[in-house]
């Protein structure tokens, strides 16, 4: 029988970038609601972001996108970088220390690592969240009632929030998650589970519309008896000019 | 005599974060007028941004800082991490190999390395630019009339000044390059100076006010004989809850 003996793995594995790993924030929207994915960490009650090591021939892009696809099963999602971690100590390593030994151990975890976060607006209905290797379990929590969640995680979480909810100001975050033609009440709803906040309807309109950013449509939105409203669309090259041009607020 | 021998340098230096640099984007504003920092690399016509590695015991922002305290001399600057870069190949290392060949050779200087982006804002009569040990020369440039620009530092500076334009959206950029009173043709000035565009003044005014985040002084500029304009400054603690609650265009 012949027996198949395992490299011995070298100190700073030569197919990853050392030192370096991405973050994500999985954001799950649906019908007005905003959830986060997280991971359980084997034999642990900690929960943690999707997340991974790079490879030397991966892009950061595609590394975040390939973490996705693993846990979410989609692709071509709406996702975006928003901040590089890098502290010294981003997490207490000894109080991990049991918990990461074998990774430690394969080079797959190192003392210190520079994490680029990178979030995700997805539809959680289209979504069957898988676990990783790490993890016993991979599920949708609500924003309000997140559980003990590990290492500097938190943090990314806040901060990933936290530049969506500023990236409205300035672009057409989540239009993946509409419907080609939506009404203004669907849009509003969006907006305002990414805000966390009731925004007040005539000035929502008023606002979005000057933007330019959205054409309304020869059409109302069916199966609506009365007053049924009328549908808009994105302009994406308006959009896009916006953006170019330095965003709405100086429009 | 003592012949003091080089310690023979080791691959993956053990005290820098192996592949991973910092560059940076210093705009440089005065007087209504925008220029960018740049460096001449030793014997060629190219120009590069001001960039280092990442020591082990440093944080990004401080590696960060310590860039711009060498180059500029100045610290507690307007100081904003705005992208990562990394891509598998950011640029044709063949093409630099020559120039860079004793970098790569200390382990300075990696076939790939992920560059994390910072974007500072200073009154550029305030800096007495220096080279590093690598250039020859460290000089302001018109952001229209930039000279031969090495790597992806292009990419880079394009992607700082579109960022610094659409953080104007959401938050007080350049506050520092103000004088703690200023008017409101001098905040313009500012912002058309970044936004490289005129504004109509009476919609700045008003979008401005709009927004809480200056308060209008019981006091109007000295030293102008008529229509003296009326003071403003930054009220720092509504800015801040404008950023929390999710930036200026839904406030």
């Amino acid at each position: 029988m012949k027996e198949e003996q395992e490299p011995i793995k070298k100190v700073n594995e030569p197919n990853l970038i050392p030192q370096l790993t991405i973050d994500c924030v999985v954001f799950g929207f649906h019908d007005g609601n905003l959830k986060i994915l997280l991971l359980k960490w084997k034999g642990t009650k900690g929960w943690s972001l999707p997340g991974s090591i790079v490879m030397q021939d991966e892009s950061i892009d595609d590394a975040a996108n390939r973490i996705l696809k693993e846990r979410t099963g989609l692709s071509d999602l709406f996702l975006r970088q928003f901040h590089t971690f890098g502290e010294v100590k981003r997490y207490n390593i000894a109080k991990h220390s049991k918990m990461l030994a074998h990774l430690i151990e394969k080079n797959l975890w190192f003392e210190r690592a520079i994490s680029i976060g990178y979030y995700a607006l997805v539809d959680y209905t289209e979504v069957f969240p898988r676990p990783d290797e790490f993890s016993d379990a991979c599920e949708w929590w609500e924003l309000e009632e997140l559980p003990t969640i590990l290492f500097d995680h938190k943090k990314i979480i806040q901060k990933a929030l936290q530049s969506l909810r500023l990236e409205l100001n300035f672009q057409p975050v989540g239009y993946n998650l509409l419907p080609k033609k939506f009404s203004m009440p669907e849009l509003q709803r969006l907006y305002e589970a990414i805000l966390g906040k009731k925004i007040d309807p005539r000035n929502f309109q008023k606002k979005i519309l000057k933007t330019g950013v959205v054409n309304r449509l020869n059409e109302v939105k069916k199966g609506v008896a009365h007053r049924a409203p009328f549908l808009y669309s994105f302009d994406c090259k308006k959009y896009q000019q916006v953006l170019e041009e330095g965003g709405l607020f100086f429009s």
